[in-house]
């Protein structure tokens, strides 16, 4: 992917790939969303070699994702903690998460499942709707493009 | 990425991604959406190697998110086109664009914008809810994982 070209496109699709980078970036933020904050814990959950997860960590804080802060146990770790940037990406997870449902799994197979902590439920699926209300099929969305473009 | 590690993966997140494969293919689905359906216009505006085009598509069509028809205009090309699963992709699009306009753009920059065809108006913001329709908060979300994982 060119990244210098999708950095600054005007297109905000391309501009959001570009700045998450790539799908290893999703599933660090999947686990800090559930609470993962450290090094070796993202290394053992994800099964990333060390060099490639230290790098999309990095990438993440210059993003302003995730930031450091010292350890909440008080030991001398810094700890990965997410900014609101960061945990506004759990709506581009449940997106991901529900068509998986819809289209990646046997009705009886085990999958993972986005559920509402307070009442342990699946989530509701996710609308597309008109700024009126309406609700939209996936066809009746387009993209308006920027006249200075 | 592991891709057959993730490939099998219960978690649904994961297996999407695996499934999409990399950023190209999100931006191709984009443009399907908009209407692409012809090799030499999907080059064109993602100005991608043609190689490296004709791999991307290929592994969309063996993922049943476009199919391939004859051309709509009687000639010998074949045109691709979204299947339903493809266009049902048009949900982390939107979550995409909009994670983008709130966080990757200044307030007074051009950004494309997903409309709706009908009313030509920006698209309501995508709401996380609850079974039961309470508004949730990222951190409200957990992951529920299979027993018999």
């Amino acid at each position: 992917m060119k990244r210098t070209r999708l950095e600054n496109s005007c297109c905000n699709i391309a501009r959001s790939l570009y700045v998450i980078g790539d799908w290893w970036s999703l599933l660090i933020v999947r686990d800090a969303l559930r609470g993962v904050r450290r090094f070796s814990e993202f290394q053992k959950n994800l099964g990333i070699a060390k060099n490639m997860l230290a790098g999309r960590l990095k990438m993440l804080v210059d993003e302003g994702i995730l930031r450091l802060q010292p350890a909440s146990d008080g030991s001398a770790w810094q700890e990965y903690v997410l900014t609101d940037k960061g945990r506004a990406l759990q709506t581009v997870l449940v997106a991901l998460s529900q068509w998986a449902d819809d289209y990646l799994f046997d009705p009886d197979e085990p999958a993972t499942r986005l559920i509402d902590r307070q009442q342990r439920q699946p989530l509701r699926k996710l609308v597309l709707q008109a700024a009126d209300g309406r609700e939209l099929a996936p066809a009746d969305i387009t993209i308006a493009i920027p006249l200075n473009d």
